[in-house]
């Protein structure tokens, strides 16, 4: 049976492309997960690829992760700077993870440089929009080869 | 078609009013709203007003304001001071924002004076109670009349 | 005989309109002082409308005010953020008090979140440009009632 | 009619036991709730034992608890650090409240020394596991007793 | 021969309950000696309850019970926020250590949510008064048999 | 000649006694003058006591007592916490100088600990209201005798 | 019978006058002591004048104070800026209390302008050497004579 | 007509030369004035040279420089560190600037580092003196130059 | 003609691999290069490689890959957190910038959190070791791809 | 013979003018060397104009000048903020020294705003560009003169 | 007759060996003493070894020394991060002062960084266990050696 | 054959004693060396002792030392506080280090206080000039002798 991979999204990620296009751009995030299962394939996993704005919602994810999955993708969006929760729930996962951003975080707003995921993931991809996640499935499919 | 102004409110302003009163003074959310309405309407628009708990929530109405509605009053409660998630949908509406607290927040605690919803937000009213939200819509009326 | 709400305005304020109107609008202090006491008017009181470089002078009139008029209104400006002898002063009076400020402070410089006037204001309102000194002057009229 | 103690348990705390058992032992939840049923008998009341991993639920709990219960037992998990929406119900809440936690807190990270909770609660049980709750129960019991 | 717990109080514990007893309470430190001893019958050990203002007597004796004790209860007073060399005895002590205070510390001032007793401790019980030293010593009885 | 003393008043010290005396005291910024006067007769000189709420106009006194006084004592009020010019000023002087409060500024608020006057005083004295005045002048008699 | 007052010194203020009294002084701790008496008598109180480098003695004499004097003058020296002890038999004392230093601390290093004496003491005296001792009494009687 | 310079002196500026000349040197802010005037006469424009103690003169001299003057040289002196009302002055100014101070004031104490002038100056010249100001308006002179 | 991409590695970076493989792997920054060499053919473009442990140096580089390269990828190592010059100089670049590092620098010591080159770089890959490089490319190829 | 200054530049500023020119403008380091000889002629000195990247070669030539020049001009670009080693090498340096700057390093990042070369500098000059050497000649001039 | 140098060692120094030797070796403070010994005597001096958990005895020692011994080594291992009072005692010292440690401070917790000991002393030397005592003699044989 | 200890010594040491002798004192960085040979010849081993401002290239010597050296003290002056990058150097060295400071860095400027060079360093040695060599090389024999 194929390896899943849960690639979870945080809050706000939903509106994505849909509003003001000329700034953001036009990529959804249908497309993202649209990019994400196609490279999934290549390297013969699947994935599950979730998006919400509520923190337990996400606690709840990363901890059914631990159940079905064999790596784990997040975007955690706002609560990256503000949920231990969510972090407690990464440290007690025994998954592989993998934290991206679609923007450079360490470019912005001073809160923004601060990232509880960070303590908890093995690797970090970020500043590189959309492709950021096909870039993080390439790097979970590397950690999996290297766990069997 | 007449506009509408969505009055978010954040965790435990369910609890005003009906508790100790002797101390919180009697004005319930209800009554709140009520004065909403009613203020709303000499300006010609609608409001939706609604409570809620939960940050995620909070996200989703927030959204769904950039959808609907023309203006945004926001009085985010304990989320005010750790919501970077909620600030995120802020800046992600197209809408006027303002941001009402009954109490002044910058006579409290040290930790209440710190507003991610501030940065978001074109105004803020605070320290009038129940008559701020009132401030708050006359405000609105202004600012949705200088768009035009 | 009416009752008198002073409003006090600090430094820089008396630039307001008339230089680059361009970038800061056309309103005046003038105009701003008209629109208030039109709207004192309303709720029948007077209006006695300063501006004041000084910080000394800031001081002198907080403390007549607390001789002659029944509620004070406080746009500090620049000494917002360093005047412990305003802060003082409002503190000694007896007066309702009203924080006012053009901009959003919260959404500026680091060093402009900081107000000492808050902690003497029962409330502050920010950001709404002029309309917030009719709003400040609503909700004085709202607590003079209340007083009596 | 028995009195109600509230214990409430924040986010991850579901995932005690069955995971891992060589490193956090095999105390499930299950096996703590029990233990404190069987406390709460000995002190003549009843406990309503549950978790979740929603900030917002955990505030409508407490919410809850100050209709029906007579005490207030919580483990905040990771919100302990982060939330003052969880703080402000306590605050608002009539209840007795004692706050609990499996390891002492304030031998780990930095930022699990500081605990809103502790803001509003009459006092805090660490570092002793399972056991801790009954500890807790027991001083709820002498709190209820001296209220009388 | 029973095991024997050392409780060891610091600095102006003496003056509990003799001084200002309206305010205070009327429990002195003799009461709370009396509860431990009682408690500690039950679960068949012995206590050596001890009162110094001297930070170095209560280093010598935190020494002394790492040779004859079995378990230490520290009630470390105002040396909770500032002794080092009492932190040191202690992270020394082959004994587990509780540690105890009267009132809840984290509502208190800032200076005293520190405490370099916590880095050396098993578990911590504040807030419950005299009690307090009654539950530490039901904790003591269950490390010291899980120990066994 | 009498040797003449320069008594300098800060912001808001003329409101002293006439406000709230059920609060305050009816000690009034007269009644400070003339104990002054009185303790410095004494002493056998004469004092200049005066009071501004004009930061710039007690630089002025400042450097007026450099040319005409022996000594200074200053109560800068709320210019304490916030003034570089006073500093300078004190520091240019050749007098000796001393700082009173009438309350202990060190058991109020945070901002209120720190002194730029105390940088350039001699000595200081607070927290014994008007009578501080007195001791200051008791002081400066010494200090203008040793000099000699 | 003569009330008393205690006058307590700490930490290394035996070396007074002694050392170095080219540069110190010569002024020794039994000069001021001598000052104090005769300073005394005149306010027809006698004082009882001791000094340790001891926190544990400090504190003990603090709570003897408390049984035997009127008022206590302290300059805890060294402890002044790390004794939370100190302060906390201080905060526990019915007596006046007012703190003395010799300097004026608040020139010296950072570390020094720390004083946990501050939030316990009436007022505070300091940078007038031995004569601050005098002043201290003056102020003493005063307080004394208030309280009757 | 000739282009005016306005060179604005802040706080303890008129002591320069008078006092100490042993130590300050003897130049006087009016030799500094007179190097000024020659200086500019080399480039073909007028100084307006003064000095104020008081922050809000300088507020209004930086506003009517605005009116009448083509550059703007500022020493503000003590204010530099502490007033926001002078650098929003100079920030609504529309001239150029260039901020003096005859030491290099990032050598002295920490909080002489600090300044607002800073924020709102071309260009900072310290440390020279009184050249200072002649190097100022060389650079001024450039500065008029390169707008024309 | 192919294009080039620099990728520069910084102090220590030689050392991979020949020291203690047991802990640090076998993979040397040969091998490194390899893998890059390797994977920039499928993109279609040279690697240049190099590493030196000079700050100058990697200025240097940085300054010439403006020149001659078409992307950039660099490694800082221990400048990463100190370098301002190297901040700069990646600044002043044209070029598009990745910062790759072996290990999840967020998990390691604090002053590892902060990286001076984040603030000039399109986005970050780390905590992939030897993989990151090739991950950096493959973005690099898109970037590159999205110029044209 | 002639007095030769030494006129050493950071890293990166060899960069000037040949970039983009239409951002930072054409002048370049060649250019600034130009005018630098021209007004040192006036002067009746030399200079000797360098550039490094490196920040030991930097140190070098700074120790050099000791030998061979008679005053030292230093632009250490980003070395500024980050060079204990530069700063050093001043401090035992016998020469008058100025820090130049291109920008107004106070109006840029915070982490530009701290200077180690300020420590050791006589004077600062910034924000004027090219034209900033030509004032630090000026300047150097006058200091030699007055040393003669 | 010989010259002594006084060692004190400070709290907890006493159970150096005798406990848990596998950990920290069987050195004791009696071995210690020996080499210190054995060591002076090539130097020529007699050595004062003791030990107290006591910060005032600690005190007292220091000045006892001032009046007996040539030179002071002190190992204040807890009080070395938290005694001003300890400091002050040897700023007060004419004695030439090494501070000693046995691990290196400087890689331990990072409230061990801050010493108020080297504030006084001549030297330090860490890291190096009981060794460290012997290279404090032999720098201290140097140091009265240059004295004479 | 005998075992090499590499002493490197960071930038400006070369200028030791050869600069103002009547400050620093005469001895030079040679004469330094040439204590280290007599020392080292006592223990039985060969010291390699070089100088250079470069950062760099004293990575590039603590990477050589691995190789060929036994041993390795390290003086890396300015380095000392700024350099992760000779950090990272040392920590990846399988050599016994010992950090020397020729002045003792805890009493100077506030930024010398942080090493990072300690984080690697099995000691310290400071305060103690060219004798501080001697002792880590003495320190040194000691660590060599006890690994065999």
């Amino acid at each position: 049976m194929s390896q899943i991979v849960y690639i979870l999204n945080g809050p706000n990620l939903n509106l994505l492309g849909s509003r003001e296009p000329e700034v953001y751009g036009r990529t959804t995030l249908n497309d993202i997960e649209s990019s994400c299962t196609e490279a999934a394939e290549k390297h013969g996993f699947l994935v599950d690829f979730r998006q919400s704005n509520e923190e337990g919602t996400l606690v709840d994810w990363i901890q059914e992760a631990g159940q079905k999955a064999s790596g784990l993708i997040v975007n955690a969006a706002g609560y990256t700077h503000t949920s231990v929760a969510i972090m407690d729930a990464l440290l007690a996962s025994p998954l592989p993870i993998i934290e991206v951003h679609l923007s450079n975080i360490y470019k912005r707003e001073e809160f923004r440089h601060h990232s509880y995921i960070s303590r908890a993931a093995q690797g970090v991809v970020c500043g590189f929009g959309a492709l950021g996640y096909v870039l993080a499935l390439d790097a979970m499919a590397s950690l999996l080869k290297s766990e069997r």
